[in-house]
């Protein structure tokens, strides 16, 4: 059987072995990207899903707008709207996830051919999400502070891409931050050269000390014309639950208005009994208290990770220290003749009994194979220490 | 702000004229293509979500597998089994509905210029969804037993499709049930011209007197070879409820992986709280009595409509009556001096205050402009009466 020609340009060889990694016994796994199941608050989404079937039977059982359940997307507005960003429910649309927010933009603004700028590295389902429809995806090199715009700037000027797509809080793999001075620059960059950027935001509540800056989204309101070619994706999946498969997509009027017609040929509609019970949890109020105690526990296990490394892998490894989110990115540094071979060190590393993840398959292009990925969220304290015992012996 | 090119292959103004006519006050609505709502389990539902969360918090609430939850699949293998079809649970993957596997088809399956071959009529969202990746969708014309498998051989022939799509079991919108020899027609056709059958079975357990012939599916061992072109769409949504969005899609192994793979980068995977509460109600042997009154229900109303009609608008109206399914397809004969032209009927019935669908958008190509599609499965029998009257008002 022939297929279309769009599969031949994704490449998930790399992929597979990464899922490979995770399902060996007894190995203590830095290498996953889920968030922590045992702190998902069980007891709160039963009780709001039971309210959604009982008191609205007929909406979370039935088949739903595309554009979203009406007090959800209400609920969502007003909560962006506590976060600095102007977002009326008219401006977003509830989607399978974040990860079918990008499957439409995918497919809504790229033919074959078109360009995309995306960080080096960044979220591996992005590049091949994309991929699949045509687009040439291309590395803009970040440093600890997330994308560097005079980068960004020069590629789009030499590339005049269809979109830019980042993650400015928190990043997946980098877990950078984006400093304000460069948001507003990355606004700039939207606004002057009319290129749609995407600030993917899955981890921006994840936030350990400090707020971190305001989003894209926020912040457009002050860069003339930014507005018009940004478009947020958000998810519930980091703060209450991947398992509800729940995102929203904010974007400019025409952008959502093909959003929802694609979407209705996707999946019609998300899942309402997911919908209608978020929304029943959302009024709650518990939230709260649920995301505080995830930040809580990300931050002492990201603490005690960033400890663990610098004592036990000193010079041979750097790496910034994240202030939110869930991720760990760290290169080798080669010191006292270690290898700076990521690959080399991974296939060590779960000799030794730890995973970790190789960075190269982050890249869109032009790899940095010193590279690779640690998340700390859903490993208990003991296991982050001694799984960081075992990545020094992977040294070698 | 420039949009991809396949989305101009879509045109949705026809789409957003049938929504515009559902939500009229006072209007008697035949239009719609939803389930009653008051049929669903919304008891047992609500138990199952609760056993899910409680005794699966961490399957439920957390990403799952993009192939689906595997108890599910292993329950839906084993229903498909009872139903005559070979089927294991790694010949399946749980979609966001069975429009999911359609978006996944058309990804893994179409390339720009590829032509499908659909029944002239058939389910809107098929048609714009597979023009969505830049497919020539042409019509095989039915009649009051489906598809004409002699024309749909001719035109295998004359456009080498990349597809065939078919809704062999109470069709939407023709309810038409193809027939025993033509369903291993079909089968042979694809055996023997190599080319993918789809065949969508969302209504097939919606019959009112006897059970339909096999599906494609479980006839493909009789017929050598057909197996290996052909894939399956199941759905949850007409038998148990919509507002859990899932579906499954059965296809050759290589089509199956391909679609996972589309899968990871559309949605990740189906929401898994929907999927394990679906796979609990189905332990609980509840669906049996659930779709027995679901049948009774549509079949009391189907009857009672066909009769209506036959009384009301005698022989200006060709039909079939149902034997199964949702929907009465209908054409104006043109007798006694009457109008055949169904758009301007439809625009009289709901000046008398009942909606119908006109028939042309349901065709991909050479529209029969005299058809209308009527459903009968949300509506109560004292409105079926007065809706028919209506409508026989509106003959003119």
């Amino acid at each position: 059987m022939q297929f279309a020609q769009r599969l031949q340009n994704v490449e998930t060889s790399a992929i597979r072995e990464i899922f490979k990694l995770l399902g060996r016994p007894g190995i203590i796994s830095f290498a996953g990207g889920f968030p922590d199941a045992s702190l998902f608050d069980a007891t709160g989404i039963a009780q709001a899903t039971r309210r959604a079937i009982e008191q609205h039977p007929a909406a979370a059982l039935q088949y739903g707008p595309t554009e979203g359940y009406q007090p959800l997307r209400e609920q969502i507005a007003r909560h962006m709207q506590t976060e600095g960003a102007q977002v009326q429910p008219q401006d977003l649309i509830v989607t399978t996830g974040s990860q079918q927010a990008l499957d439409l933009l995918g497919k809504i603004m790229l033919s074959p051919g078109d360009k995309v700028l995306v960080e080096g590295p960044t979220f591996l389902a992005t590049i091949q999400c994309f991929r699949l429809y045509g687009a040439e995806v291309i590395s803009v090199p970040i440093d600890e502070h997330g994308v560097q715009t005079d980068a960004l700037e020069r590629l789009i000027v030499e590339h005049q891409p269809r979109l830019v797509y980042l993650i400015p809080t928190f990043g997946n793999p980098s877990g950078a931050l984006l400093p304000l001075e460069r948001r507003r620059k990355v606004l700039e960059l939207a606004a002057a050269h009319q290129v749609l950027v995407v600030e993917d935001n899955p981890y921006g509540e994840l936030y350990f000390d400090a707020p971190p800056p305001p989003s894209l989204l926020a912040l457009s309101t002050e860069v003339a014309g930014s507005r018009d070619y940004l478009a947020y994706c958000g998810s519930f999946s980091k703060t209450l639950s991947p398992g509800l498969r729940l995102g929203w997509l904010v974007a400019p009027a025409a952008l959502l208005a093909n959003a929802v017609m694609c979407k209705q040929f996707s999946d019609a509609n998300s899942s309402m009994l997911a919908q209608v019970s978020t929304s029943e949890y959302w009024q709650t109020g518990r939230q709260t208290a649920t995301l505080r105690q995830v930040q809580q526990t990300y931050a002492r296990r990201a603490t005690l990770m960033g400890e663990c490394l610098r004592r036990e892998l000193g010079n041979a490894l750097a790496f910034t220290q994240p202030q939110g989110g869930m991720f760990i990115w760290a290169r080798l540094t080669g010191a006292n003749g270690t290898s700076t071979d990521a690959a080399a060190f991974v296939q060590r590393a779960i000799a030794q009994g730890v995973a970790v993840v190789p960075g190269t398959p982050f890249y869109a292009s032009a790899p940095d194979t010193a590279t690779f990925r640690m998340s700390y969220a859903t490993v208990a304290e003991d296991r982050i220490i001694e799984g960081v015992s075992r990545l020094a012996r992977a040294l070698g």
